[in-house]
């Protein structure tokens, strides 16, 4: 009993990610995405667009990867992909709270999950380079359909979406190709800016 | 590129249920659920807590279940698991949803994603009957983090939550005794009402 108490603390610990606001819109453009929606919708493309990896994955463990991948912003924060400055002190702050987070869990799973966003972080395996590759995919689906509202707010240039997706090529050419015409689309029409 | 627009698009579908509000309030009770924040945590418990389901599980395709479960809700709702009156036409609702928003897919994953929601719905396999037991113990587990609200605003009756949960115990004995426990809890603070 006392390790499935220790297992259901961690769940609800993860409850506060639902609270954690990232700076993408829903495709209606309505209101900014939650860190766990994000989560949702890249396990669901996990095995939905799996085909596509460049490499063959292991569905389940790039499913668990992307599924805890932003635990660590319970503490940490979300940091936005193009705040040069936050993105500074991002490793050591998502490092410390990697150790307590993952730290909650019974010795096999923190190992394990803990493991997983090692892997994920190292973008190395075919697994993490295809969770990787969907991590930045999502967001550009989602501010193509919300008419680049994300982007225009911010003012981001369409070299900072490239070096941000500088190996999305490597999880995906399938995916990289169709999404390279949707920020070339988007700098034509201005929601990107053309340096 | 015809193939990865159709599920790109049925992606996009997704979406809105990121906007579909359920009755439970998230653990600080400071607001209630979405039906994608919902999935991305029964999708955890779906590896986390994969011992205790009673008979030995596939996970991935338990994770696949309950991250599509609820898809249908886009078009058919969310109905409250005590709303005696949209549990009348949930069904007929559902079935019309389902045709519809996995008739978006490619042929191949449209016949896989919507018998796994058929098989959810039928509660016979082992995968779906954990899947079930962990659709009932989540809400549960938030009703209790928030101090019952949920159940209060609605008046809810330990009978009715007795009821929802007659075959949580088929997919998970463990969970189910841990449930119960939390149940009576609830009826003693008085966050239940002993009927």
């Amino acid at each position: 009993m006392e390790k499935l108490e220790q297992q259901l603390r961690f769940l609800l610990e993860l409850d506060k990610q639902k609270k954690i606001v990232r700076q993408t819109y829903l495709a209606d453009g309505s209101r900014k995405e939650g860190d766990a929606e994000h989560a949702w919708h890249l396990a669901v493309m996990a095995f939905l667009l799996a085909d596509y990896a460049n490499e063959k994955i292991d569905v389940l463990k790039t499913i668990k990867m992307v599924l805890l991948h932003d635990v660590i912003e319970i503490d940490a924060g979300d940091t936005y992909a193009y705040d040069t400055c936050g993105l500074k002190t991002k490793q050591e702050r998502e490092l410390k709270a990697a150790e307590r987070i993952y730290g909650m869990l019974p010795e096999e799973q923190k190992m394990e999950y803990r493991a997983l966003w090692d892997e994920f972080e190292a973008r190395e395996t075919p697994e993490a380079k295809f969770a990787r590759a969907l991590d930045n995919v999502q967001p550009i689906l989602l501010n193509h359909a919300s008419g680049g509202r994300s982007w225009r707010e911010h003012e981001v240039k369409k070299s900072q979406v490239m070096n941000r997706n500088a190996y999305t090529h490597e999880g995906s050419e399938t995916l990289w190709e169709y999404i390279r015409n949707i920020i070339e689309e988007n700098v034509k029409q201005g929601n990107l800016q053309d340096a």
